[in-house]
């Protein structure tokens, strides 16, 4: 069995109970150095298997070839394991391979959208874009077109990978963008090492955003016209249709 | 402390150890009748108290009430507490009351469409719109107009509430938006009940889709244009740029 396991932000409370018993069973467990760094503490005296940075494939292949020799192996991903995870890629490398699919089980995870959004308060109560600013496999024209897709139909975005050492403006790129449409007033939230050391949830504005610097491990999530900073939380109502009406009038 | 809980798609297993432990240490926990009686056996002995659907504000009324009174209370979600969950309410209901938002903890959880896009393959493996189909509190213009940005740049939609007895042809309807720029024969899947009893996945193609009955418990996902259907399973690769060219050649 290849268990492809989502371990949540980074704290071993916000991993799901499937989790935690698919890596306590696995007599394998193969992830970015980054990742095995967190949860090695978490499983004492497991196998581990590390590799760097971009050796996805590599990574994927490992976990195939090593599960074929009969071992259970766990592949971790931070947060999900679908969304922005490996899981597809794992689907991809195993395509060839004869009856290997059924062999695949993915385990969800909280994704930082969700524990990201619970710290800064309650940013994704309505419909929201999810975009990822690393194209390093997707074009920048694609990109930028969701973003703005996103803007024009008020949608709130959560942003992933808003920066990294090559792209340190992307984050400024993408609040123009937004800004083309959207009030620089705008209420935005960034979450930092959520469940680690250094964790940190700010709430700012579009404007402050955009002359903001952020790291790869930050979640940014720019709210909707309807988003407001309520004593120092980003919430953005479930509707349009105001639900507190009568108690403000 | 009111705790807002998220506990997942359905199972127990599914929830993570931090809804775990809030659950186990509160002395009341308040929610909507189907999803008590989900979580109901996991917490023997507890205290709980059920409110109807379309009660939401009542319900965050009580657990604010029942909090002041100095008990610990948690208000369950299922899913994700923040991603069309409950937090928000909470948060502008108690925003009259001095000092009441640190009381809050936002617990978050795996929602629908991390856990349903696990039992697909990997639907959400780049980017995606998560779109409601309820337009209690929304203009129908405002979803509909969401839905046509997410076809025209092609990202992949997540659908939460997609029908109920009086919306019975809101799919119907979105999916027609997104055949105005996608393919019939785009790779679709959709699941119903993850984590509980009749739990179900399909994949399938967005014209078919088009012609599915679903109900309210069901979370839909339309593909983009690089999304395949491998062995059976919904996969929608990182990017743009094939990474498995060189397997294929």
């Amino acid at each position: 069995m290849l268990y492809i396991v989502g371990f949540g932000p980074g704290s071993y409370e916000q991993m799901t109970v499937e989790a935690d018993r698919a890596l306590q069973e696995s007599d394998l467990i193969i992830g970015y150095t980054t990742y095995v760094d967190i949860i090695r503490p978490w499983f004492p005296g497991k196998e581990f298997l590390v590799t760097p940075m971009k050796q996805e494939k590599e990574r994927c292949r490992i976990a195939i070839e090593e599960e074929k020799k009969g071992k259970k192996v766990s592949l971790v991903c931070s947060g999900d394991s679908g969304i922005y995870g490996m899981a597809s890629l794992v689907y991809e490398l195993a395509e060839q391979e004869e009856g290997f699919a059924e062999r695949i089980h993915v385990i969800a995870g909280v994704t930082a959208a969700a524990s990201g959004g619970a710290l800064l308060g309650a940013p994704l109560s309505h419909d929201f874009l999810t975009v990822s600013l690393s194209d390093l496999l997707t074009p920048m024209e694609v990109i930028q077109n969701r973003i703005r897709s996103g803007a024009e139909s008020d949608t709130v975005l959560c942003i992933y990978n808003p920066s990294s050492r090559k792209r340190g403006d992307y984050l400024r790129m993408a609040c123009d963008i937004v800004l083309e449409k959207r009030s620089g007033q705008t209420v935005c939230g960034y979450v930092q090492n959520i469940g680690r050391e250094g964790e940190k949830a700010v709430v700012t504005t579009l404007e402050e955003l955009r002359d903001t610097q952020v790291d790869m491990f930050t979640t940014v999530f720019i709210g909707n016209s309807h988003t407001r900073n309520i004593h120092g939380k980003m919430v953005t109502p479930r509707g349009y249709r105001l639900e507190t009406e009568k108690e403000r009038a």
